[in-house]
């Protein structure tokens, strides 16, 4: 069930039946010469749908830009600072906890988001309580990172070893050409396997220390297929997850 | 060409032959008992991409979630604050206008979205030309409103004449009813038309007043063969507005 | 009634009588070679003192300094940005809500101020309501253009025609020349009656397009006895708004 | 010379002979039963009119609501937070210093305000460098009390004596019965000269110490003369203090 | 007792007996070419902890960084904006509040933080109260300047006369020297008085009026000897505050 | 080298040989029955002036008050928001990037700053290069945590094995003893392992699920012999991260 195409005496009749919701996120940014600038949003938004089907959960609407600052220095890079995202958080969950949702569960797309959801879950609960708003001392945030999801990192790492890398990877570029097959981008690798190990700082220093956007990465070894086989796990894994999330005391 | 189905180059090789984008802007929100709570963001999403096709040019995300802080006492109406919206707009233009874009042509599909629009502008041409950031001075925005549109709205005068109303609106439902087919609702609209005329307050007091979350409409009225009339006259007046926008000096 | 010349317990009593409370809100901006810096504060001030005697209400402070970032580029213009003016307003009316008053009119003298004002408004009824501040759901908030009511508007149309423009017209030249007919400027206006349609962008555009920051307007037209009959229509027809205001259930 | 009764073209002459503006900034806060709301802001702003006048320097728009959290548990009492007074002294100050301004002089009426306006100029100063606007680093600002000129102190002193006291002092009453001839309020002050002592905690605290708002005073002996001959004082002292500040090298 | 040496069920011990705290607070900037970057910091801390210790109160942690802004031109002075310091303080007392402390005693050792705390306490005063937080109108907050209690002035004016100046003062260097005798730094002082009466304005103003970074003062007069006496005068008239302070009905 | 217990001049010179600085960051938390309230702060303070005097660095002042906002269920717990911290962080940086310092070393003691620390580092990078702030673009922060140091984190497991647990942990009230011997604490635990494996959600659900506040440790394991070993690993791993940190191009 997407949010979106639901009205709303639907979700109030969900709500009797559940307080949970799942909310995609994910970023827009470079993902490399053949990665999708979309890429995170694409692969959260996927097996968010996913995850809803397999749990008959509702999912929210996709957050399409998070936190990536340090990718501005490349064309097409979008981004929200840290402290905006988290009133965005703030805001989005404010409503909902009015109307009863208290277990939001975030798939995330994109490995820069973690650190700021997690600052923002932490104020949001705060701010929840001090509005003295029903429930509000209920509410848990969890971000589940498809990619890091154990049967995932395993299968990436049989599908492509230490060319997994870190950013633009293969794994994250197969999800989009599951989800996205007549978006499969070709060109030339140079080096073939991205350099690696230098920590983020600003962006300008990002662009200097990984020049087309890849860190450790090979996305050449990228199919659909593979594609395939890491949006099932995902969605299994996640599904379970969520499910767990939910039952919990 | 969607941003999110494009990779760094190639939109390195859009910014030398133009410098514009289209950003969908809608809201989550509820419609009705029948319409669908992304109907704005559907909406503005639909119409975006159809005239990204006809101009040629470039459809960044979808900003889902717009200001409709008025709807939020219906269960799954979700918003941004107008400050937060401010700064979200601020975070979305400082990259692209590093890169090279200045004209940001926003196709909006919620009236409530306006007025924060043009205030956020305002805000963050100052905030680009106090960051000296090259071209700032030369960003221009323009909210482009699909349903505002001189021939969509002469097309909905005469399919709905007095019923079309001002939310929850029969054109609105339609062209939701044309990019989603399988998620035509049914309910009993009791009144068939909804009550108007009472100004926008707290949320509470809106739902005091249009009980159903209508307001002077009667969206029974909808069928996706409207949506689609709606969905060109829709896209061929913007595609010469985004054109005429670009063009002018 | 100026709430600057009472006393607080007569503020007390008159909450006993009424809770309606009227703002006048101009802008302090650049009014073309001839139209004063204070034009917007002026009139908005004029009109508003003029209906509180009529109506027999409370009239509290101008805010002087409005949403004016595009008047920047002409010296003397000064403006809150737009989040700013979302916070003043919250704090205007956060104490006042809290000793009663929950009926806010704002006479707004300047077109640029509408938008933001929209956005404040929304922003306050959520803030005032998640502060628990009692009858803060009852609030409301309208703005009253004394330019735009139907009344004036007509009159400005037959008196000036198409030279009555959107900016540093001469109706609103009028008015001030009324309340300060010892501050009547004389400059050759070259060309005799401004350019117009041109959207409003960035500060530097603005001049760029406007150069000597008239729009559309020919104020050479204006006269004291004009002010004075466009004054007596604004004050009459926005003291009826603002009683109809006051009795709306 | 008002700001608000000048065009643009006679600022932009002014500057060639004067970057210094007064800026009068007061209060809207109660006054105790016999004390104006307003104050405050009429103190400063004839003041500043005054000096204005004779130092043939241009007065800007009156800063009419200030810094009065602690009063606002009596009906009328309108206030900023500290941190959007900040704010409003960061938006007042950028576009002036855009223009040449760069000698801020504050006609100040309100004790309350000194220390936010003091927080205030410090942020100033550092954003306007941090936004590289010519001559940021040349700005100064300065808060000039009318209340606490010499030659005033030591005349309500004369005059008062120990029933001056520090809030609606019959210095001040005086001078808005100067101002205002017709709106002297008479009300039975009991006891005759208020409490004192009391350290300023939070709006409730202070009506629970100060219950008619009085702090020490006995405004009853307030009379227009003096209030003519305080106005005189000030303007005179405030005079040479503004030649001074615009001297200074 | 430093709640940094407490458990919490000592600290929930303690509020049993008592609601009060001690919080000192300092500053992080230049002291001329002798005085240590930390003075402002070490001696809150260690007039602080005397207090606490005669006065048995608890001391809370050090706010090490003040505002500072205008020392910022010199390497290692550290600042925090005012609008920064406003929101620490209210993070710092809303948990605190919560927990039951109502009485806050800030021990503060520089004269920068005193219009900042100030505007801090007002604005927290409310925000608490808007939480709805239980006490929250009970909370009082006060600054005591170890250097302007009386008998510290009068001793410092004894040892020092019209050297004592007001930045980086004998006294205050001689209590750093008391408290960390072996960081005496020795440096040619040109002048020997540094220069005073200039107004503070921007960090690079300050320098060039005050060029080595004092001002007005001979801290080459300071001894370990005089640090103690006034050490010692600060706790003991500090602790007499502070006890009248808790006592205060 | 404190900064400290530093001269401006002798940062001057500092600066001629280095630009790193070492940022000791902990937090003022319920540490359980028997752990100190300043736990963290002690900890990574005690860590850095250890790697200061080691590496012949410069060590600033402690940021004493961390992200604890789920420890605020326990009286004596206090903390900042991440927003706040966010403003903080940029605040320390700005004037130190000025002087030119830029490598930042934070020797943190509280792992829920970690994720605050990495969004705060991001938003000030792109907040430095706005104000052009020379070298911003070179300018690299890093989060050493002292307990996660491989040595150190060995040693906790030779020591304590599973009774280690996440919070209020043996290693950490060990080093705790180390610096403080004479705030050895004593109090029966029950359990002797607290509990573990619940999430963190708001303080009130902490609070229910670690109602000692300990996180499956057993503190009553910790001695002042093991606190030395544990500081020396500390001292010397980090010592050598931050001179490979300073000594990377």
């Amino acid at each position: 069930m997407l949010l979106h195409l639901c009205t709303w005496p639907e979700v109030e009749a969900y709500l009797t039946q559940s307080s949970g919701i799942i909310l995609p996120i994910g970023s827009t940014e470079q993902h490399g010469p053949t990665g999708l600038i979309g890429t995170d949003a694409i692969c959260a938004e996927v097996v968010a749908k996913g995850v809803g089907e397999a749990a008959n959960a509702l999912v929210g609407p996709t957050i399409n830009v998070g936190m990536a600052l340090h990718h501005t220095a490349f064309p097409g890079s979008m981004t929200l600072r840290p402290s905006t995202m988290i009133a965005v958080i703030q805001d989005y969950l404010t409503p909902l906890v009015r109307h009863g949702f208290t277990r939001f569960f975030f798939v995330n797309g994109h490995g820069g988001n973690i650190a700021t959801l997690k600052a923002a879950f932490a104020e949001a609960y705060t701010a929840l309580a001090h509005d003295h708003i029903p429930n509000a001392e209920r509410v848990r945030c969890k971000t589940a990172n498809w990619f890091m999801a154990r049967s995932v990192y395993t299968l990436a790492k049989e599908l492509y070893g230490d060319q997994e890398g870190s950013h633009a990877t293969p794994s994250e570029v197969a999800l989009t050409q599951y989800a996205y097959p007549d978006f499969i981008k070709q060109a030339t690798l140079e080096p073939q396997v991205a350099p690696s190990g230098h920590a983020i700082y600003s962006p300008t220093d990002f662009r200097l220390r990984y020049p087309d956007g890849r860190m450790g990465s090979n996305p050449a070894l990228a199919t659909p297929e593979h594609g395939q086989q890491l949006y099932e796990a995902a969605v299994k894994e996640l599904t379970s997850d969520y499910l767990a999330f939910l039952a919990a005391d």
